[in-house]
């Protein structure tokens, strides 16, 4: 996505081999034009798919989650929440997501009843690098019987695993923005698709 | 605000004094249509004060400020993080949260350079009870030189004493609902004032 490709290459920097620096933009501020211009970009790819809810984790990916609800006619949100405990109660379900940037074991759950069977469920969130998180989102659709009909990604790490495996995996993924590398603090984009 | 005290009426409920279960359309599930008539809301309050920038505190406050954000035409958001450690390096400025809900001391923080001295600050949360995380953005906006223009809160407890404190302040405060209490399960909304 253009707009996105332009604030990363204006914006954006790297740290060593694999930090992608975007929160002056994307998560720590947020551009609010540009992130309802990537909702829109979202909504243009996912909308035949017909989802119904758009399901995100906290706490960066809401923002994203929201204006790609927000353009494809208010769906409603619901964000999976990071908790340190793995006490799993009968209305919740959860799923493990090991981060390798902090090097921590997560847990991400949600109340069942906000994922009901059937639900035809958009994936959205801010950073795909080796798919933990979003691995995480599946685990929860599948225990909870949802129907996932995409995944949509701000900013792929195409120089990790999680966007070929997800593709190979034949999921319908679509990432705005893919990093192919860092060099002397440059981010490299691979050139667009679309 | 009608229709945010219309559906807390309608799907809200209450836990014993205090507990105000709204996470079925505010914050776990999200009802999009809803949030962006929030925003328009807060929008039309603080107009007028000319805010710059629209800060809040993650994860549940980010939906609402940027539907704020969005309805002020797209100004930036910026939200605290959350953070267990209380080191404190030279680029970021922090400040201490006591949660009474979960019994915990918290430390939020930004990066210096998004929150930059004489920027007008509308802060932005989903709830105001004892006031704690709003005093801990009024801290992060103080050390900074950032000039705050008004706190919009989407459910305000009335029966504590953050929101009495605030206006006590003389601080432009807008609650969306205001609760009064809780009788057996039921949330007791007070009147609204506009």
């Amino acid at each position: 996505m253009e707009a996105l490709r332009k604030m990363i290459q204006e914006k954006g920097f790297g740290i060593g081999h694999d930090i992608v620096k975007v929160d002056m933009f994307l998560n720590h501020t947020i551009d609010t034009k540009l992130l309802f211009k990537m909702g829109e970009a979202w909504a243009e790819e996912f909308r035949d798919a017909k989802p119904e809810l758009v399901l995100t984790v906290e706490a960066s990916g809401i923002a994203m989650a929201v204006a790609a609800a927000h353009a494809l006619g208010d769906l409603p949100v619901v964000f999976a929440k990071k908790s340190n405990t793995s006490v799993l109660s009968s209305e919740t379900v959860q799923a493990g997501v090991y981060s390798f940037t902090h090097k921590t074991q997560n847990t991400i759950r949600i109340d069942r009843k906000y994922l009901p069977e059937g639900t035809r469920v958009l994936i959205i969130d801010d950073f795909l690098a080796d798919g933990q998180a979003v691995h995480g989102l599946l685990s929860l659709c599948e225990q909870q019987k949802a129907e996932v009909v995409g995944v949509g990604i701000a900013v792929e790490k195409g120089f990790q695993e999680g966007g070929k495996k997800l593709r190979e995996a034949g999921i319908h993924l679509k990432s705005l923005a893919i990093v192919d590398g860092i060099e002397d603090g440059k981010i490299i984009l691979r050139p667009d698709d679309d």
